[in-house]
């Protein structure tokens, strides 16, 4: 781990290590709080409507409604069938991509000629989410945190260094119950290079009595 | 229909009805023609793996392999578990959508304000593909022919009228067995104002003796 990188803030908050992921449950109101402790480092989110696996985040939907393709503070992240599963409450970067695909075993084949085993964000979700019933299948596009994804006027897609400095974060409100899923990415081309950690905590809802 | 319309040039060409879908199964090998009749109407295409409804048309998968947004001859659309579906031999437009997802009634209620039933791809892809026990939610973004959906350097969508002129086309080969089906979209932005038909012509692969 680099030693630039931002201790561990709080005891609230979790760390993901390098080239993993972790599942867990947002009810309706509470905030996800996403950090890059160390600079540079993709982070990517999946999520499903709690017990209904049929409702799940949409990159095509999010961006038709946003009229764009790069989703900052006051967006909203809605699922395949047009409702919302988060608004994104704050987001000290402005930079994150809707357009790829988690990382995969297929694609460090494809795009790098990767020989055997590769870490992907693809295992790491559907290793996170598989005990909850998620089949491979059901991840589809991620929303791809801090990943720095641009394109040319002629349409060329470039995948460059997150603008993320060590300490950045974007908050995003549940707007339903939820089963999410967030990676520390593995791919190299994503992070600059390195892996890196990613650290989140959740702000639960108050409950009104 | 706009009297410039092109009449249905073969009997082996099928007209797809303003605002309407259908369904048909493709052999490997087998290269689908999709001809713009009138100009400026685009056509919703999804797809499955014949018989592997988990298997199904990716955008995020194939805008990463392709290293572009817009895809066009000797491009590769890619299923969300990497394989091909289907490559680009033909193509007189060069603009065609793989961003939005398509249009549908909850789409036409948030970005327009439409109160009542509006028909849309959603609804006209699962009509065709439902018979064959396809459900909505497994539908995700299609690749939308003709359409043209514009990305500014700040990441602002803008969707202008297609490029399509009368006659234009597209050829896409068949690259797996698959269950397919088409639109011709009913979403007023989309297509300048107006709801024109679609033909598509199926050649079948050789078969070899």
């Amino acid at each position: 781990m680099p030693s630039e990188c931002l201790d561990r803030p709080a005891a609230a908050t979790t760390r993901i290590a390098p080239q993993s992921g972790v599942s867990f449950k947002l009810r309706a109101g509470d905030v996800l709080k996403v950090r890059d402790p160390c600079g540079e480092q993709v982070c990517d989110l999946f999520a499903f409507k709690d017990g209904d696996f049929t409702c799940s985040l949409s990159s095509g939907r999010s961006i038709d409604y946003a009229g764009k393709i790069y989703l900052s503070t006051g967006d909203v992240l809605y699922s395949n069938d047009s409702r919302r599963l988060f608004t994104i409450v704050a987001d000290t970067v402005g930079r994150h991509d809707f357009l790829l695909t988690p990382c995969s075993q297929e694609m460090f084949e494809i795009l790098y000629r990767c020989q055997g085993h590769h870490p992907s964000c693809l295992e790491n979700l559907f290793n996170a989410l598989s005990p909850h019933g998620v089949k491979a299948h059901q991840i589809s596009n991620t929303f791809n945190i801090f990943m720095n994804v641009t394109v040319s006027a002629e349409g060329e897609v470039s995948v460059k260094p997150p603008l993320s400095r060590a300490g950045d974060s974007i908050e995003l409100r549940a707007e339903m119950d939820l089963l999410c899923a967030l990676t520390a990415c593995s791919a190299e081309m994503s992070n600059n290079g390195t892996f890196k950690p990613i650290d989140y905590e959740i702000v639960r809802a108050t409950v009104e009595v």
